[in-house]
């Protein structure tokens, strides 16, 4: 832990341990060409279970980049039991909210389809090249997992059981977030962000009557997705997180 | 205030008032060509003071198109006295700055340029732009005053009795923002986030020594200038703003 942590960090899908090697050609191009790395620098590795690790550079080719872990520079670090679903919204927008969600650290991610919503479709290779560009720029040792897209109807019929819903409505009738949370305690959530055109009527009453859900108000003007997906992921961790 | 607010908003550099007429140039453009609105159409003009007006489309031409306050939709409201100090970051990342502070409600915004501030340069005509764009968005009837963009060293020694600033460094020894923001209470504040690099020593340590400042960290990850501008303005909304 004396070690000091390389500035650049890389996610890699292998195990990370004392004089292990890692080989990468995904970011081969990043390293060697974009970076100007060569044999003896030193990368910051995670995997998102085995900590952060410095590790030398073996060889750097075009194609392959070889390395090896030296020292670990921190533990592994988890988020809190934290999800987001959200409605897809256009495309940069729902790129910030997925970086967004990283970087204010989250579990998990889902797209979610509700009445409203009306992008077409989801990329999910490109909102988790996101999530993992996210968690190497922000110092985390966690990429958020990446759940398939499902209809809000769907996901909210399969439940699990003890998990809660903080249910963000455009309506301005519901309660302040902060004081919400606060009173409906820590544990499991998901928190809940419509598209641009809000949740229907239909869809308002089934979620505000749900158990398990805390309906909530984000302040007196209506606020983008976008924004209002950082401002609920950032109450929750201030009241309930690891903030 | 019977009458419903139409769904096109504009911001106007008008007085607004039963029967007054309002000519626009600059967005006839988009009103005709774009939106397809066409004389006796209604649209929802603000101009930051007079609150929202349903107007009356007289005249539509290509050149301009002229309205007349019909009914008033909303009082004018104003946000809590609550500015932001950003320093400026990449041209996208800026704009969402300015455009998530606007939709979050503060009185002013000012780039202020900071000892790791590498942005070459601010263009307040664009930057203005984008606060109109989202107050017409969000609802609001008011546009953030966009001050002339200063050195922070400047700013800092010509500050105004009785404000308070926020200073939200990434150095992770300070405490909570929810609680410390409680703690400081109620008035005028100013928000202050650092470019991509964060602050110098120097310039913590000078912010740390201010009377009127309340360092705070923003959670145990780094997050990127824009994600704290959000993140901070949230916090404060929540615990002294009008959330």
């Amino acid at each position: 832990m004396a070690e000091r942590a390389p500035k650049i960090r890389l996610y890699v899908d292998a195990p990370l341990r004392q004089g292990l090697e890692v080989e990468t050609q995904t970011q081969a191009h990043y390293l060697v060409n974009v970076m100007r790395q060569s044999a003896g620098d030193r990368v910051e590795l995670f995997n998102g279970e085995d900590g952060a690790w410095a590790a030398e550079i073996l060889r750097a080719g075009k194609r392959a980049v070889s390395m090896r872990c030296v020292a670990k520079t921190s533990e592994q670090s988890m988020p809190p039991d934290l999800e987001l679903l959200f409605a897809p919204i256009k495309k940069a927008r729902t790129d910030f909210i997925v970086e967004k969600a990283t970087e204010l650290g989250v579990r998990s991610i889902r797209p979610v389809f509700t009445r409203f919503t009306n992008a077409e479709r989801v990329r999910p290779e490109k909102l988790r090249a996101h999530c993992i560009e996210a968690a190497e720029q922000c110092g985390g040792t966690f990429v958020p997992d990446l759940r398939d897209a499902a209809p809000l109807d769907a996901v909210l019929s399969d439940w699990p059981e003890g998990r809660k819903l903080l249910f963000c409505d455009e309506r301005m009738d519901a309660p302040d977030a902060a004081a919400a949370l606060r009173n409906a305690g820590p544990g499991a959530w998901s928190i809940l962000i419509g598209p641009e055109g809000g949740f229907s009527d239909e869809e308002s009453a089934r979620l505000r009557a749900l158990p398990f859900a805390t309906t909530v108000m984000l302040g007196p003007r209506v606020l983008r997705a976008d924004t209002a997906a950082v401002a609920a992921l950032t109450l929750w961790q201030s009241a309930l997180g690891d903030w």
